[in-house]
């Protein structure tokens, strides 16, 4: 039975999330801060899958318990699935939306099709798998609502952004938590209920 | 409890892959054919999204039970994300994979990166829910390997065509297998085991 199992990150959303997920199986889900371990690895990467792994890897290298690491990002059509994997590296000065709506400024209704996806990649040892999952939108033309972060505020779902949707609502569909559903289900398959 | 699922397909593979994964839940998967209904309502949606939840609300229409369909493609990210939703009816002729291989000629190495995606909608008339799953790669320059279908045969991971795997190894790590996961867990959850 797995008692114990590391996200690759302090981010304290996603940490609660995994918690909230995981705890009905027993399993703990501690951070590296909680740990006591750091690293910040180069996301070299060019998909969600391989900066996944190369984060898992990297802190499955410093303890003594199984690691997941999520990746994820938004890939726009119009700009050739750009920003992707360097979404979070997409505008210097923090204002990512500001940005891309700049470059998607000529870009027409019909065209502005995106999608977020995200790779989560589990590393125990023995074992390697990822588990993927996407969340279909278009990209909208001005920043509407407060919740979410990131991109949601002109993420448009018909027609409201994803920062006008509650967490619950935006929970139920989003990329990271189909991803999250495969792997719950590797997990208890894999360690048993 | 739930004893019998329609999946909105005729597809054999489909079918055969849908049974393994949920006669172990006692769950009977029945295909169209089998329940004695026929339809072919037309895929207007632009999104995997939509168009799975059209195909599984016409066959939930039909028949006495839930309903899943899938919906899947390939997106390339120097074409746009095309041919996307458009993935099965890309190539007029049927030879899907010389007409992306034509319209890629120009596009040099490391911009010839690609994802498969698959949304699974299901429906059972109290409740609509949907699944994803993606999977990573770059579109190759010629066609290698027999096994799969559509565009497996230049869709490469590593240095191996989708089409050079066996149909376990496809199966690993495939977008539709992601997001069957999903489905899964939540029939598990919503119909006890």
């Amino acid at each position: 039975m797995l008692n114990k199992i590391m996200i690759a990150t302090n981010n304290a959303n996603k940490l609660r999330e995994a918690r909230e997920i995981f705890s009905p199986l027993g399993i703990e889900v501690v951070s590296p801060r909680e740990a006591g371990v750091s690293a910040d690895p180069e996301e070299t990467g060019t998909t969600f899958r391989e900066n996944a792994y190369i984060k898992a890897r990297t802190f499955h290298a410093l303890v003594d318990m199984p690691v997941f690491a999520d990746d994820s990002g938004i890939c726009v059509d119009a700009l050739d699935g750009r920003p992707g994997v360097y979404s979070a590296r997409y505008a210097p000065d923090g204002n990512e939306c500001e940005k891309l709506l700049g470059d998607m400024k000529d870009v027409p209704e019909g065209k502005r099709t995106a999608h977020y996806a995200c790779v989560i990649a589990f590393v125990d040892g023995d074992t390697e798998a990822d588990f993927s999952g996407i969340c279909e939108g278009r990209i909208g033309y001005e920043k509407r609502g407060t919740n979410g972060f990131g991109y949601d505020p002109i993420f448009l779902r018909g027609d409201r952004t994803m920062a006008e949707m509650t967490p619950e609502e935006k929970n139920s569909i989003s990329h990271r938590s189909a991803a999250m559903k495969g792997l719950y289900e590797f997990i208890k398959e894999r360690y048993g209920e």
